[in-house]
């Protein structure tokens, strides 16, 4: 079962590298972008049980050692959700 | 309108970043870890416009800026897919 893990800086807290990917696209001639934040995915792999045991451990990680709880958030997002209906690769 | 962009390694590609964390968590006792990797997100904020216009253009932010494409592969999320069924936080 996968589970994808999004950690994202606190919306209060300066995203330097945001920032710095939202100039250089603007120097590309992206200059429509009105905001842009980079975090981080982590997609964990376990062996199969049930959904709540795996979102318990998964968050649990996040608390342990994934997300800095000081400056970042995460969200978790199970096998379900992980085939959204209109992704493109 | 927001764009979520997924950046991650290519599947052939060895995840040191990915090996590591998964190391640091059977350390903490998190042993049932059968794979785990590390990638970017970035979320992108485009002025509201239509689906298709703004799937383009964030296509040519990946190609031009955003990812590597000898080493890694994106994927593309848009407004409508972002509210996954049963993402929590």
């Amino acid at each position: 079962m996968k589970v994808r893990v999004l950690v994202r800086l606190k919306p209060g807290i300066l995203d330097v590298q945001g920032a710095a990917v939202k100039r250089a696209l603007a120097g590309l001639g992206f200059d429509e972008v009105t905001d842009l934040r980079v975090g981080k995915v982590i997609e964990v792999e376990l062996p199969t049980g049930s959904l709540a045991e795996a979102r318990q451990r998964v968050g649990e990680m996040c608390r342990q050692l994934l997300a800095n709880p000081i400056l970042e958030d995460y969200t978790l997002e199970m096998a379900d959700d992980l085939a959204p209906r209109e992704a493109v690769r």
